[in-house]
């Protein structure tokens, strides 16, 4: 009998092998809008090729993993620490990438970081098709070089050195005044730039949020409090190009923390299509209950602008609300007015919106 | 500075005031079958009004936090071990629940537990109109008298004191043959009646598993290895007529522990609901890969017994796995045969299923 | 092969019983001071006696399981919504207590919540003799009667219904100048209140944190991000004579969310025990290295206000943190000069602090 | 107010930032035993110098974090999947590692994994002084210099392709009766092989347990549920000529999955000190009550032998278990016997043990 329980709590040990990490996938909860696709995408990482510590393809595992759609391994042109173990070789680190994001069914537009001081900053080029030609001395050179690739070229991390050496110069105009530059940083890794932000809104440049992982990513899945910053792309269909025209056309918001940030005409219907009002349950005299589910991945803050409804909340990430809302006609359709606080459309400002509740 | 990083400090504690828990409910996720509403259900709860330790609505407040669709509140007739501080009230736990479950859009029909010698064992009777008229000596009076109140009557954790004292009686035939006695608890808590299973079978019976909670349950959510044992009832709609005739037509289903336990012709279309497999999206020599998404909330175990796709493993709750599946001819559509040995149809006796893989 | 593996699982599931919960204990991590014992208490919790939703010893279940040393139920001698059903018995949710805790190891002091308008407000008495002497009208005779008892006496969240509501009037200074008022608590649930805590100072009252709990607390254990608001206490020993001695010397901290709360020459010996700073490990011509550990249950939050040191940070709770100190003079020792902002001797008033490092 | 919340959401989401997960440590606890300290050693993982996923450092961060006290990087001699990108340069990995170790007071030794085809199978050489010797072609040859080098070596997953390839040759006694070889992984990663564990016993040979990772490890701390497979080494202090010495001296437990795996004199003593009884704190006519403290990082499990306590049961983890004991004479001392089914003093073999209870 004794023998027997440990030969099965030694089964059992062996039994539980539990799927391997790397090929499971908990997918990120953005709906769709009405005519887009939301695709999940990190365009700014690194690998052993420049100053990361992870072998290339370790960010298409971890991007799948994560439930995210597409990944760009993006190493500096101009930086590489592990030169003297890992020559020089600037299209490897795609080319290593590629068949396991392939395998992944994952996007993977090939990228590379141009490296300068700062100012005037770092910018990321994606959907290169090749980066030897980008490893050039002038700067204006690289960037029209990017360019005349049809690449999406973006200034990372505006801020990161403080709002002095994030400025915006008579370069960056130059880059504007080409259309050489697609868009900015709004967030990197744990940083938020409201100047960056500003610009994107006065400039009308896409605005992207990336990870800039340089060591290997923990996070088994993405969740509410625990995901890599990144952006949403709200993509006509799942492919590169679709990809690529979307970010051109600045059809972006960008997931950092508890907040989303982005343009308004986007982040309204995309709150739309997140939180969905029930029905009713119960009418008393004076008040109506019911139900109201958050579909995404993001806690939800509201803060009442109108008459109906509690003064402020919370819709926690992918759960119902228990709502009971003061009124004298309970038997009339209701419109509660919130601002959802951490629906970013400008720095300081969240999005106005309007919860609709139907006659019981 | 110091002083405002204080401040905020404090703010910070204060505004981060998450949701009151008891008003979030995390919704469960077992897919409708076609033609049906999957309700979650636990008929076999305890308050202080008979052995347990929590005033009755707080089973609707755990019932609807854990996303349960239906619950009752069944306190003993026979036992009050509370009855100097409570006096005997049989109607009452039903009166304090039903409000508290109507202000949460749950379902709950009035039970009571018919509490015996074992054998012949405890029963439930559910859908009640009035409990006193059960507080009666004779046992098979009271079966009766819950009969004629059109209550569903079912024998409770059959074998939770050994096989012996959880043998099938003349009173159980006679129970039987009176068409008194309508479902049986296979899982109880903890506990699994292979005997209970297998007379659900033979029998047409239906299949129960219920909580038996006496304490308050710690769960906030239901999780893939943290929830009560519970029913799943395939109801015509989310009503307590539907529920009763789904309960006495026996469409259900046991969710118990890693375990979905039920009829052969209810749980393959059930696991056909939850199980989507992907077309493929890349295609070698001799290979394809695909992805396999478990909508679910059970982590779903299978072991081949076909020829193609690995040998055994494991579908993770709610998430996408990814498939290589060897093959000679990729360019051909696939049949995957495999056995669901957490599908139970029979004790010990898995589900057969096959996942059809698309020509890419 | 296919049935030994089904069987398996089943066994599997059913070997695979966890210990019951309300078996295991996971203790607090609050480190003894010098000449006492720490020891976590809550001294405000109801039951189905008064406007609670738990019977008694439920208290006691989960006051264990949390890691608390005491616990009182103290319910509302002059409020009792469940009264038709449970009948007024004020000495009752003691007696139901006190033997669970017995069995649990657990100091519980007898309790009861004076319960009047606010103003003036609510009071706990706790090591009363006998509750029902209190079940009178006047308000200063009961607090007199609880005195007469040699109870310790508290005035309950001051400021839940706001500062108005919550002000100090002649009652409270005749409270105060006959000796019947002892404490306050500084911290009730979710609340805080600077009044009170100011008062606490000013009036030399003791400070407490209770949770005020009235439906079941779901927490299995107590973590840094997961815990009742309670008092820490330092006493003699583990004895409820030394408890009450402990509170009427006002040897007490709170802890609140992320903050402990408490006079200065408590907090300091505690911070002293809580964080233990390693020799360096490895000193280089211009750093040192060496590991801090927090061997306590508080994220412990610092800002620099000396020379050395990074400027702010943060000591997880029981863990050990790695810190490079950059300094001309490694070989000698340092002292780094902080403020540990969520250690509060004052509202809006961090401790400061000052960790010593060795010389390598 | 709408706007200052906005500012604060801001604010407070740069405010929390985390400590950078890399620089905290999260202890493993395993006590000390009598006259010698308990060290967690990992002597096998990878990096991109072979067919590892990661840069070197990154095993001394992932050690660090978990709470380890040794590490070593070897990386296959003879096999280099990423050669074209990272030319050969066997002492590499050690030299990038070694100042991340020093900087995290690491122990880390230089080892290497020689690589031959299954049988012989793959060996690990620690404590190397140089690498490059042992790139030679005679097996035989490379294991006698390992040992000119005075390095540990040992035999890595001995039953990974199965227990006919994994068989005990000629050429292993002819390593083992030259006192080359010194010990057997008894496990690697997820497999445990019971011929390497009886061998271990039979011909005194060390057991190690390792974890042989080559893609980064996402765990952020060693849980119960969730640890690498390490050795325990009970070395005389923590340096690398303690550590060398008891491996040698073959004083080694191996944690694998919820098992300690060991030799019967020192799991013994492990025992005794990862569970402490308490002196019982209440005692009945028939029943004594005690606490019972188990305070390592292991659920232990355990099975009645003798004629007091419960039947079985699990100390959970770094916890409290209450224990009634049933007894006749409860003011007597009692011997509670047991096996600890997972202390493994051989294949299928459970630890005995012995819990005295005191005299209330």
């Amino acid at each position: 009998m004794k023998r027997l329980s440990l030969a099965l709590a030694l089964l059992l040990a062996l039994l539980v092998c539990p799927a391997i990490a790397a090929d499971v996938r908990y997918e990120i909860h953005f709906p769709d809008l009405p005519g887009y696709q939301t695709l999940a995408c990190d365009l700014h990482t690194h690998s052993v090729f420049s100053d990361g510590s992870v072998w290339p393809p370790v960010r298409a595992d971890e991007a799948w993993r994560q439930g995210l759609d597409a990944i760009s391994v993006t190493d500096h042109i101009e930086y590489q620490p592990h030169k003297d173990d890992v020559p020089t070789n600037h299209n490897r680190p795609y080319d290593l990438t590629a068949g396991a994001a392939r395998a992944r069914n994952l996007l993977c537009p090939k990228g590379a970081e141009i490296t300068r001081d700062t100012p005037p900053g770092h910018f990321n080029a994606v959907f290169l098709r090749d980066v030897d030609p980008l490893d050039t001395k002038d700067f204006l050179e690289v960037i029209k070089q990017a360019n005349e690739q049809e690449a999406f070229v973006f200034w990372n991390h505006q801020g990161w050195k403080g709002a002095e050496k994030g400025r915006w110069l008579d370069v960056h105009t130059t880059l504007y005044e080409n259309g050489w530059l697609h868009g900015m940083e709004v967030c990197n890794g744990d940083e938020y730039y409201p100047d960056a932000h500003r610009w994107c809104l006065e400039k009308n440049l896409t605005m992207l949020g990336n990870s800039d992982i340089h060591s290997p990513d923990l996070r088994e899945k993405s969740t509410p409090s625990g995901h890599r910053t990144m952006t949403l792309v709200f993509a006509k269909e799942r492919t590169l190009a679709a990809l690529k025209e979307a970010l051109m056309e600045r059809r972006t918001a960008v997931w950092f923390q508890d907040q989303i940030i982005g343009r308004k005409d986007l982040l309204q219907p995309l709150f739309g299509e997140c939180v969905q009002v029930a029905k009713p349950h119960l009418r008393t005299k004076n008040a109506v209950y019911l139900e109201i589910r958050n579909v995404s991945d993001l806690d939800i803050h509201l803060v009442r602008t109108g008459r109906f409804g509690p003064r402020e909340g919370t819709l926690p990430a992918r759960s119902v609300t228990l709502l009971k809302i003061d009124a004298d006609t309970p038997d009339q359709p209701l419109e509660l007015a919130y601002t959802a606080t951490n629906f970013l459309i400008g720095p300081d400002e969240g999005l106005p919106v309007v919860l609709n509740v139907a006659a019981p």
